[in-house]
């Protein structure tokens, strides 16, 4: 059996990945907004669809077998930056009315056994992961929440009863820091100190 | 080979189902996104966080195993309305601030082989679904467009080439309606047609 994820939910922000349109598509969130609670009339620059108060599945252009580029960059950039080419990926991406982070639903089936105590005490020992993950007081990672932070945050992890040796969890990053700046330093780093 | 169901983004509007719940909720959404805007000072009160601009994956209460009230449901009520007790259903939902309508991204492993034509086909002449799929033209469901709609709207149909004769597709429903009101009544007008 080969490793094997399913992200049926990724969940970007409203900052555009395209160089130079970052804070144009933040801007048109926050405008389009308060004209929609104003009633005032708007017109979508930015995205295809009015992205106040929607959800729009559709990131970056389409391709021939019908997914997105940003659905095909999750399936191959986890094989190439894991190493592991092997790893299968299904992936829905999703344009999300949030400011900041990126958030992903994950299904994950392993080739190995795994159990909640071990897969917690993995993530939580993990360079740059820190794990949010107490249902009792209302702890998991959220976008609003996790705007500016340097790691990857996890939470809502279970077991993922419906195929052999599967897990659930939920993990959200801002894509400006842990997404793009500070990995490029933190990638600078670890090659400077080889 | 069991049908095997991933829900992995179940994306529900800020509309609370519990009775009478629903517009409070729905106008902490609005106040609060305001509040936002104009950075004034605001405190969650139908939620357990801040709902406006960001994504809550908590949706009723938190069960033993980690899964929500929600997440459960969508378990043991798929099984139960599709006569299918042997449907496999791992989900995970998410609060998202939208007014009105449900999403979900959807994974399903089929127990015979599926073929997109004759997945589109079936979709396109069952009563009630309406197939929006056209990337050409940027047309697939999405809960702004399709508040106040009567039928289930099913689109980014794909293969998913990670397990034997799977499908991803995209659905959106409108909560209150399809979800609720209007499905009692269809139930009851098939009960007296019988």
């Amino acid at each position: 059996m080969k490793d094997h994820v399913v992200v049926a939910g990724d969940l970007d922000a409203a900052h555009l990945q395209h160089p130079g349109a970052g804070q144009a598509a933040m801007d048109e969130l926050y405008e389009q907004s308060g004209d929609f609670l104003a009633a005032r009339a708007f017109e979508p620059k930015q995205f295809a669809h009015r992205i106040a108060f929607n959800c729009i599945p559709h990131i970056d252009v389409f391709l021939e077998d019908g997914s997105t580029k940003e659905e095909w960059k999750m399936v191959v950039e986890t094989k190439k930056i894991m190493h592991a080419p092997d790893i299968e990926i299904a992936a829905t991406c999703v344009r999300v009315p949030v400011l900041r982070c990126h958030s992903e639903a994950l299904n994950v089936q392993f080739a190995a056994a795994v159990s909640l105590e071990a897969a917690r005490s993995a993530l939580s020992s993990a360079e740059g992961i820190t794990v949010l993950d107490d249902p009792s007081s209302a702890t998991y990672p959220m976008p609003a929440l996790l705007e500016g932070t340097d790691n990857v945050y996890v939470g809502r992890l279970r077991m993922d009863p419906t195929v052999e040796n599967g897990l659930q969890l939920w993990c959200v990053a801002d894509q400006l820091r842990k997404g793009a700046a500070l990995n490029a330093v933190q990638i600078a780093e670890e090659l400077l100190q080889r």
